[in-house]
């Protein structure tokens, strides 16, 4: 097997290949992620449903089923693995607006404004039992392992994030800890899982964790720079949220870390919180802008996901790497 | 095998026989808490060890401690299966404090006071992610399969809970079902799956199951009679915390539906919170003693005790068996 150089496209990068391979798949998962929310307990599947049926792409599950596609797994169980992994990644969502005082979650309310933070924590539990169930029922004890591991890595990141938050000498390294935890655990763990229904050896279980985990940190990198993007088209909450939650993310450590004595004090009182107003939030993307920090933000973005494309370069040329590979590319481009 | 009538003992019943019997596991057990709530992230370690140092009983995985003793089983799978059970507790009552806006848990400040919502939130989730790690270690899919259920009904059971708050009509059978599912659900799991490690008989796992789950039934209808017991000698959390929050526990529900039609016109202000202040808490205190509500919240909380000691009467006798029914009783007779 040689790995083959899979070149960037010349034309804007979309998600559909991605979308058009696992298509038909996604149709059986969000039965499985219908299904398995319900209960007897009503307020349940209508919190749970208000975020689920609330447009979210459902990349991680995606990409459970195109690793599955690549490996050229035939058989079912991974439709219900991967509703497990959407409903972790659900719970934490849930749990997040809670942890965030979020009052927009993909343009629509979040759940913790319509539903109270008590509600919302409780239905992010249950959804999260909900997916050790259906991990149970599939009954492999290395997806189990895979996904519980991911999952205390995800709250050590959140909570780890949540210690950087309003500390301004946060630097590059500590965020990339973060997101690697928060944000590509889950991504690894996704598309890893494929390899484990595959029965695939260990060097392609590897390529898939390598390739989930790079592409997790190309997409948070690239969700982060959307944040002080002023041009940005695509943006489902609120932006300046992470400004006004003094959330530490690369556009503002590089802005901060490249600027003057003075802009270094505003950063300070703004990601204190001592100023951090919308004026403010003017002042800090035209300092963002004037170090050209989104600009840089996505080329750290850019290097991820390169390296995701390689990772996965080592299974045989397939409709199913150059959507996963596509997909990279899309994550970085996204908001353009 | 003959079932074999244990009589309710003359003396007070203490914890004392299960506390000796299972001594030497809980240490076992105490160590694997205190090397699994371990993290690089310091605050993640410091906020569970606060709940996880704070004084509690750790019923929930004495119950698995002593059934593995009733049933004779002489490995050590028990120790991190254990563990496993008081981290999804210790999860429980962080999210708990956190859904209810407790100030205090078992006498000290409650984590959320201490730490906040948000990291408090984030350790509960760690410290589930955590349990489901040291389950997929021991590798036994049924053991999941029961966690995993029992998971998921307590987050019903609280969520339940949270939709019959302020709700003055709630029935004795719905509370019944609520406490069922908030607390019976994991001393039933807890229970049960010393008999799984012990490769029980389907009918012994039964009765463990039943046992655990009748003898939560009794705990929590103790605890919250005592919430209106004006005698009552262990109180961790404010006495009065359930009024004052309108939670319908089985107190109110006998004295409400016993009340005159004046006496449920103040019921409906003081559990829908129009009036709920410390004069009429007072008021509540003395109707509560009117219809003997407590006392007979009590004689309920003996009904399931003598189930959950009849359950395991299928066992031979033995210190294990007598330990366990004299906690049983001690359930009941707490707070006297």
């Amino acid at each position: 097997m040689t790995a083959e150089v899979v070149p960037i496209p010349r034309k804007k990068p979309t998600l559909d290949p991605m979308l058009a391979l696992t298509a038909n798949g996604m149709n059986a998962v969000n039965s499985v992620i219908l299904d398995r929310m319900q209960s007897e307990i009503p307020l349940i599947p209508a919190l749970a449903g208000h975020l689920i049926s609330g447009g979210g792409k459902r990349l991680r599950p995606m990409l459970t089923l195109a690793g599955a596609e690549l490996v050229g797994y035939t058989g079912d169980r991974h439709y219900k693995l991967a509703a497990a992994v959407e409903f972790i990644h659900t719970a934490t969502l849930l749990h997040d607006d809670v942890v965030d005082g979020s009052d927009l979650r993909r343009g629509k309310a979040a759940a913790n404004i319509i539903y109270g933070n008590p509600a919302t924590v409780l239905v992010g539990d249950f959804l999260f039992s909900r997916s050790f169930e259906l991990m149970t029922e599939d009954g492999s004890l290395k997806v189990l392992k895979i996904l519980s591991g991911a999952s205390a890595i995800i709250a050590e990141g959140e909570v780890d994030q949540l210690t950087a938050q309003r500390q301004i000498e946060t630097s590059e390294e500590r965020y990339l800890g973060i997101i690697g935890a928060k944000t590509a655990a889950l991504f690894a763990a996704a598309s890893r899982i494929a390899a484990v229904v595959g029965e695939c050896d260990d060097a392609q279980e590897r390529a898939l964790d390598d390739y989930g985990r790079n592409l997790g940190v190309a997409f948070q990198l690239v969700d982060d720079a959307i944040d002080y993007d002023s041009d940005a088209a695509e943006m489902g909450k609120d932006q300046g949220d992470d400004f006004r939650e003094g959330k530490m993310t690369l556009p503002v450590i590089l802005a901060y870390s490249r600027g003057t004595e003075s802009e270094r004090k505003f950063w300070k009182n703004a990601i204190s919180g001592i100023k951090a107003d919308d004026a403010a939030l003017q002042e800090a993307i035209s300092l963002i802008d004037k170090y050209n920090a989104v600009e840089d933000t996505r080329e750290r973005a850019r290097h991820f996901a390169s390296r995701a494309v390689d990772a996965i370069s080592i299974f045989p040329d397939s409709k199913a790497r150059a959507a996963m590979a596509e997909a990279a590319h899309f994550a970085v481009a996204r908001g353009y």
